[in-house]
């Protein structure tokens, strides 16, 4: 056992490390990376991945974890080992079923794909990028079959980003929230409100805008000395360790609070990657977020249910303002709340407001769905892309560009993974609620800029988990409810009737 | 012979793909990475070494390595094939003669020591590091007797960075040069020209001195899209790939023209790792620098023959006048080139003139081979140093951060490293008279700040033969001679008379 237990330790902490140069590799290729860097990089990349492949779904860790976790040594372990070991052996057992081959022709697919996806969207020339989406919806689905999960094909790639989800979970909550939603975007769009709303020009220099980044990542807690913040065409949020978790943020955008808002979004998820469990299940498969939805739900929460939120501007809009006068000098509080919280239903996903950005979310699920069901093809995307933009959104993208090509998502093979945008948004809603009724004094720290006591309370109430438990034990504990799409529309109604006065 | 020289393709690209992933993890721990990821760094820098060096000493590479090796099968390969075998089979048995347990030792002594020496130089107490130097200077003796080329223990150091030099050559050679270049220090410091020397304030601010640094490094033509340059509190020159080559300086020294110079060597060095063969040697153990004097032969050239020349100041100092014209518009050029290479003794070995920058080399060859001799102990290193550094260079430093504390070398085991920037600054001037006896258009295209032709005599003299040749052999084949030390001290003299009126 000792003997065992000792072996799946060290696996386990060379896995982390993999996993840490893996981080640095893929960061670097979007930060700083000379462009032709980029051939050599997929060699490092796909060797790492390699590597970590081998040594996860090798036979003597199986071996191992195995001979743990019969019933007679696992009630002999202490329980933060059975913890590991019954996780472990989860993991190893879901890897293990899908063979290596497959792996490296996904990832050798996918490399070329990025790569065309890239080309295709500059040209907006979807014919270019469409072989290479059949080939990897092919290989999805032949992902499916490996994993093969009860149900809908779907569920096997749901499972990969949200353990235990499904397509009919999804199905039901969106059949809920999809003409919620929608209801209250018609109010909102038929408001006298919303035919008044203005358009400003709120383009902040670059150094400003850094400014007023480093400066509410700094009000977060993020941690300078374990932390980072730099600039990619995508934000996105990667961990190297325990001690280095690194956001990134783009300051080019159109839309000018967008740095600002995927700053905190990215901040976010930060915190939870530095709150994880440590000490004794550091370097374990327990230190990791139990689901991607979970994760979406502490970046969610701080960007909408914080930044977004009219107490939040009480402290921070003085100090925009300050770093900005020459635009803000003249504008009072409740125009630039009402104005960082403008409803109006556009193109891009991630530049979307905080209503819209459920539908685009719910359409990509849908057409996911029909591509892996087999009920459209490939080459009917684009027309059913901009079909439901239409229906759902009232717009109709005039290009693939600003239609099907905008996320780098199918590029990648990731699908199953846009649910969990949506996902997260719900949780987050209900974590704002269960914190809002626990701590009278919310609204007094946030109007002061003062956050310790928010990221106290999810370190508690989520981060320090880890992967003890599901996303939905986790929420379940915390909130008393699962995924609960009800929490999340009155949330919605709750903020947005009063501005539109609706 | 088919499958064995597909095998060592194989496992030489693999390497290759270490190396860069290795680089990339030292690149970023000097550069971006917050301090606290320094602990899980180690981590990931210790496990790429350890693999590459399994895969480097794996009894299957050798296997095949050797039998490509023996007589009757080398005839029947292709000269590329053959120089590749011949090659790798020498770097393998010099690998396989160190024990991976001592490699593993070594390793953890110097990260502990690198971090103590750090501390040990910020408090200027050498006693906190000296335990650590003397478990260093042991290790390194260890080393010697698995290496064991003839003479003393110091030649296997020697040879680690410098292949086949001695330390008889370079007593030999040093025994010339530290009387001629004390001389030559003499004549200056006792001149009129010396005695009136003025110290100017130069510092310029940081945007400034970027883009000087950015508008440098355009001029000699390093790619953009092959090369990136950042920022580090030691400059160093480091790749990722054949296509990703990446340098640092630093803009916060006492030395105003640090960041510039130092730019300028890296630079250097970055064209040299851009120019080496590709084609049929990419991703072999050809693809390099033969040794390290000759890499620093690159960056001495650029820095010294080139950006220190009068006619390189020609061009360049109506750019850097346009830049700072604050500090710039009064002066002349000619007051300008003597500012840029004024003599003056000094504590600080990177922030050396030209002519005194010698003396720190010799000094430290001197200690270390001391050492390693068993003539000296490490405790009394720091007093050793500070006699040396009276009788070379007449000054006596004020405390051990600006003595023995000074360089990182010795912290990271890096004994027999000193003696090549000596040799690398010899070499500098053997290419550079070369070059001006072949191309009488030289000081026309520097004066024009066009430096292409430079850039491809070095490409077809040095560059591209990689490691087919030694070092010597290279110098030889080009200049006709190997190190020589007389050409160095002509070329002092001709440039140091007329500037001090000696």
């Amino acid at each position: 056992m000792k003997e065992s237990l000792d072996f799946i330790y060290k696996e386990q902490k060379e896995l982390s490390t993999f996993s840490g140069i893996g981080a640095l590799l893929g960061w670097d290729q979007m930060t700083y990376m000379p462009p032709e860097g980029n051939v050599g990089r997929s060699e490092q990349i796909s060797l790492i991945s390699r590597l970590a492949h081998e040594k996860f779904t090798a036979d003597e860790l199986y071996r191992h974890v195995k001979k743990l976790n019969e019933i007679h040594n696992l009630e002999k372990l202490q329980e933060k080992d059975r913890a590991v070991v019954v996780r472990l052996e989860k993991d190893i057992e879901k890897s293990r079923k899908v063979p290596s081959e497959f792996v490296e022709r996904m990832s050798k697919t996918t490399a070329i794909a990025y790569t065309v996806w890239q080309e295709a969207r500059e040209k907006d020339k979807f014919l270019l990028f469409a072989p290479h989406l059949e080939k990897i919806v092919e290989l999805e689905k032949e992902y499916c079959t490996f994993i093969n999960l009860p149900g809908p094909a779907y569920n096997s790639l749901l499972d990969e980003y949200e353990e235990g989800m499904t397509v009919e979970t999804l199905k039901k909550e969106f059949a809920y929230l999809k003409p919620q939603i929608t209801e209250i975007l018609e109010k909102i769009t038929s408001s006298n409100v919303y035919r008044r709303q203005q358009a400003f020009d709120m383009k902040f220099d670059v150094e400003k805008q850094k400014r007023i980044c480093d400066f509410v990542v700094k009000k977060m807690n993020l941690p300078k000395r374990r932390s980072r913040l730099d600039v990619s065409t995508h934000p996105f949020t990667t961990s190297m360790g325990d001690d280095d978790v690194r956001i990134t943020t783009n300051y080019e955008r159109k839309n000018p609070l967008f740095s600002f808002f995927s700053t905190v979004h990215e901040a976010g998820h930060a915190l939870y990657e530095l709150g994880l469990p440590r000490d004794e299940f550091k370097n374990t498969v327990i230190s990791d977020a139990p689901s991607l939805g979970l994760h979406e739900s502490q970046s969610r929460f701080w960007e909408n249910m914080i930044a977004r939120n009219k107490h939040f501007w009480n402290y921070f809009y003085s100090e925009f303002q300050k770093i900005a006068p020459e635009k803000l000098k003249d504008m009072d509080i409740e125009t630039w709340y009402r104005y960082v919280n403008q409803v109006r239903p556009s193109f891009i996903r991630v530049e979307a407001d905080e209503l819209t950005y459920c539908l685009h979310v719910i359409l990509r699920f849908e057409l996911e769905l029909a591509l892996i069901d087999g009920e459209i093809k490939v080459s009917e995307l684009p027309m059913c892309w901009n079909e439901k933009m239409t229906e759902m959104l009232g717009i109709t993208p005039k290009n693939d560009k600003e239609g099907v090509l905008q996320d780098m998502h199918w590029s990648g093979g990731s699908f199953g993974y846009f649910p969990t945008y949506m996902i997260g948004t719900i949780y987050a809603s209900q974590l704002f609620k269960q914190l809002s009724q626990e701590n009278s004094s919310l609204i007094e720290k946030i109007e002061q800029g003062n956050f310790i006591n928010i990221l106290s309370w999810l370190r508690k109430n989520v981060h320090q988990y880890g992967r003890l438990m599901t996303a939905d034990e986790i929420i379940k504990k915390t909130c008393g409810d699962g995924l609960n799409s009800k929490v999340f529309v009155s949330y919605l109604k709750d903020k947005y009737y009063p501005l539109y006065d609706v």
